[in-house]
């Protein structure tokens, strides 16, 4: 399976005074991580909205911390497809400092209409999340 | 003048890894106190866009961080208003740990329509901003 | 099982530009939740640290989203312990609107020292928890 | 004076349902650029703490919001410092959209040392802030 990697710096607004990433940034980064890939097939939220009338939203999550992140670190988000359905898809995202890993997340995201409606995944999407 | 009074509590999220809280957040703090003063006078930015179709929007402000607040800290922020027009208003606000000064705050507020163009304050608001 | 109860009002700050609170801040709410109960209990993370030279940190969450929440909506966070162990515990967090579900949370949580090693959960939390 | 350019995406994190990036988060941007012009230097918060015991800090910020930015906007920050003493500096900082200024901040930085008193900017960091 592909996997996207999308890079960032840990600033002081990801930090907390425990002097670690805040538990709750890491759901942060993995949606920048996100986005950037729906960016690299050459689409984006605001076209999938816009065009397709469609908003993909996170239905659940399952975050493990391993390892804290400090300030000024180097994370990689690596981002892969686990499963697609006709409106639903699941994805794995994992945060790396070096080669270790951080934290260690399963989403599972749903297609919805601007009223919030349950979906289909459009064919242009779908077709690209399946390479 | 009135001064309008909120407390709150710093948690995690408010905080980074200097062990203070992260400068930004203060102005999430002005806001929530704007917010809960707006309550207490009977209106809230819902009931404004929806049966007035106007936003208040930040049009400037003006911080000076006076002391470092910490995690579990109890601050108070005080507000006032410190000037009215027919599109616009500033108030000052405060934040207060105990009786010391922690931030100071100056922010200038417009008021816009649906597209963004500025507007008349309603009426409805004015009255009460002046009391 | 005693379930422990924090009221929130959500803020611009909390929703993002699909119109409803911004997934990661449910975890916002649930750390502040947490930090009242145990303020609740007479105790704090910042005593637990100078006292007892121990930090609470998560170890893993798993959330559900169920349903939107929006700007200015009032929400309850009810928060209960369903394990304890000698070295970490288990809470269930949901966020109510009304009576609506809107979203549901297991977080794992551990006791580390000042030097992120497991530790035991001191005495005088541990009892606390248990009632 | 030479300026440092720093580019980011407006992500969802960064916006609220007015539509538009929320005006605290503005201030995450320029502490963004910051740090990376820090960096550009070959220095780090980090490094300056653990090798010059020192920490910046930002005293005071005057920020005027001249147009919305929105999700997924393109925006590049442009720092510059405009003076420098023995213990403080003042820059300015611009978000842009293309060529449109969104946002204009000027932010007064002055260096403490770790118990918080006000200190000498080390001579390495005074010679580069200088060129």
């Amino acid at each position: 399976m592909n996997e996207f990697s999308y890079k960032l710096k840990v600033f002081y607004e990801d930090t907390d005074s425990g002097g670690v990433v805040y538990y709750a940034n890491y759901l942060k980064f993995f949606e920048r991580a996100r986005t950037e890939a729906i960016a690299e097939i050459g689409l984006s939220n605001k076209k999938l909205l816009e065009e397709n009338g469609i908003l993909i939203i996170v239905k659940s999550c399952n975050i493990e911390y391993k390892k804290p992140a400090k300030l000024e670190d180097q994370l990689e988000i690596k981002s892969s497809i686990i499963l697609i359905s006709n409106t639903s898809f699941k994805m794995r995202q994992k945060a790396f400092r070096d080669n270790e890993l951080i934290t260690d997340c399963e989403i599972h995201l749903v297609i919805v209409d601007k009223k919030g409606k349950p979906s289909k995944i459009p064919e242009i999407l779908k077709k690209k999340l399946e390479n």
